[in-house]
């Protein structure tokens, strides 16, 4: 289904031969109207690859009529030359569709630093439009796979209208978006300001909260566009938790698959004086390497929990601090609690509550242990 | 030599049973005077253990007689329990040495959350006080080991006067201190203002520069003390210089013996606007894991490097940033430079060297790599 669920899109996925293994690597989503409201979140990162340069620029008059994306190559840090390459993406596309290239956004995803083979990724635009097809949606996800093991897509039906999307990420995961590409359709009938308010809203409480391994990409890129196809409009509220629901599946999805995890862990931080304090306090126990590797071990280290939230500029007293670990509370005011032997730490998915008894506020993080197969896929990525 | 190559200290080393496989695990060291001025700087983990509690408080009189020093267990995390714990210790210490409990420091580490075997620990004391020695530095050094594989001392020799010291840590090294116990003695005759003074330039020069894993202790306690036994008051500058070669060879000493780790980076970051930039700079490269995992794989990645960089909100442009590892320029401007083949990367310690193009100030952090054998030991540090 993916982000041809929606009405008014088609989309393509092929493999242009910018990976040397001969796999998909080259996506094209286009919205076929009668609508061209778009809107995108990008990383925040101050070292932009060169389509989120093109891309943001792109979505400032708040329209797309196409999307093209790749992986095998992330084109950043690849100066001058790079952002050409991505303006003569944008141009091929634009021609092939008859339209503007300043109606094209582009992503890509991959080796940064290197530039990308035009003369292989060009020709694969023309290929992917001649592919075009209203059941496009899941080829596009598969084709922008880097180390995802699965291809990820979503979709929420509400009454006469729909969002969908797809997303690859399966490292770098961190604040200020995962290391993904994520686009997102829908056939409602919205203006741009819209979408990029109910956009901004879900990110910041589902990617922006997904935090693998605490590394910020220079790609990422969450765009939403709107077809109006359905010819519906729905009221800002209800779009705003579809698109919410699509993107916290999604986020779901990319922790489920990030690269060497055996846990996914779910970082619950309740009582907290503000939301700020709470997603601080969580991202630093998510970020925390020595209880990601405990949790790895299956040991309930709490203590390395408290020496994460004491790094904090939240608000709390040492010894009114509550943390559990599925559920048990193995401390209590800052020491020792219920016996820590009744955690039961087999099964993949992990809750950590972090009580800081200072307010009403919380947040969710999620995150993954950390493996000697992540050290692997790492070390081993470029070579 | 460690903590009694100055004159006028006595150490012992010696197995109290407080570690369940006999290894040495408390440490006594004693100043003889004439002079007993000392200074101190801890964790800044807003969690502190009862012993940082109680050393800090102890501390504030600007005078030391002894330090008890435990391995085997951390007294973190322990309630009202565990101040009594330390204060009972400093009581044990003050009473077999014929001193008030208020001129004793105490320092623990090992695992969190656990209370200490006070019933062994106690009896320790009094054995370890029956083997005070003036040649005892080296057995005091090594009963303050956790996982450390070698026990860690240096020595800086000046004209009549001496600094000399010990520590411990091998993982949770990080800013705001690395997990460490320090004690260094000097026979200069200062009072514990100057020490203060030299001993916080000192720290936040190397100490808080080394960054291990990102992960900040409960425990980590920095002690300096004076006898006075040399006689000899030396000039401020002098003495700081010394206390500073010490430390860094101390910390020089932790990195090269952090857990698991087959590299040992310098992160040095030049050309900033500020030390400021310089130090977030060098830490956001320091804890960059997906870095960490490229270069235990001996994998150039640049990319990550500016990554690491574009998180920050020091003073830099992203096409005018340099990179270059051991010596080779990967990254000019932001974008492709050398050949990343001329990287030679077979050696132990890895230079990386960013250049922020934004002024004339500079830092060096120590960190090291991500390897599986980090995550296997921390993983079962305490199943």
């Amino acid at each position: 289904m993916s982000v041809t669920a929606a009405q008014g899109f088609q989309a393509a996925g092929i493999a242009a031969g910018i990976k040397e293994n001969g796999n998909p690597d080259l996506a094209l989503v286009v919205n076929t109207g009668p609508r061209r409201a778009a809107a995108g979140v990008f990383t925040a990162n101050r070292v932009k690859a060169a389509p989120v340069l093109w891309s943001q620029q792109v979505l400032k008059a708040g329209e797309l009529r196409a999307v093209v994306l790749n992986s095998g190559g992330a084109n950043a840090c690849t100066g001058p030359q790079g952002f050409q390459d991505t303006h003569a993406t944008a141009e091929k596309a634009a021609e092939v569709l008859g339209v503007g290239a300043g109606e094209v956004a582009v992503a890509s995803t991959g080796l940064i630093g290197v530039t990308l083979p035009m003369d292989r990724l060009l020709p694969g635009v023309e290929k992917a439009a001649a592919e075009l097809s209203a059941h496009g949606g899941e080829k596009a996800a598969i084709a922008i796979k880097t180390t995802d093991t699965v291809h990820k897509t979503s979709v929420a039906t509400r009454d006469g209208w729909t969002v969908g999307g797809m997303a690859k990420g399966a490292g770098m995961l961190a604040p200020g978006l995962a290391t993904m590409l994520v686009v997102l359709t829908t056939d409602a009938d919205l203006p741009a300001d819209e979408l990029d308010r109910a956009l901004r809203e879900a990110t910041r409480t589902t990617f922006d909260r997904v935090d693998s391994d605490g590394c910020m990409s220079t790609n990422d890129t969450v765009l939403l566009l709107a077809s109006g196809a359905s010819g519906t409009t729905p009221g800002s509220e209800e779009f705003a938790e579809a698109v919410r629901e699509v993107c916290a599946d999604l986020g779901r999805q990319l922790i489920g698959d990030a690269e060497g995890a055996s846990k996914d862990i779910r970082v619950e931080v309740v009582n907290a004086a503000t939301e700020d304090d709470a997603v601080e306090v969580g991202r630093s126990i998510a970020r925390n390497n020595l209880l990601k590797c405990a949790l790895h071990g299956e040991d309930p280290n709490w203590g390395r929990v408290l020496s994460a939230i004491g790094t904090t500029s939240a608000a709390f007293e040492p010894d009114r601090l509550n943390v559990a670990i599925n559920g048990v509370w193995v401390c209590r005011n800052g020491s020792v609690g219920e016996d820590r032997g009744l955690v039961d730490m087999r099964y993949r998915e992990i809750v950590i509550t972090a009580d800081l008894a200072a307010g009403e506020a919380s947040a969710v993080i999620w995150t993954n242990d950390l493996t000697a197969d992540y050290v692997h896929e790492n070390s081993a990525y470029s070579s």
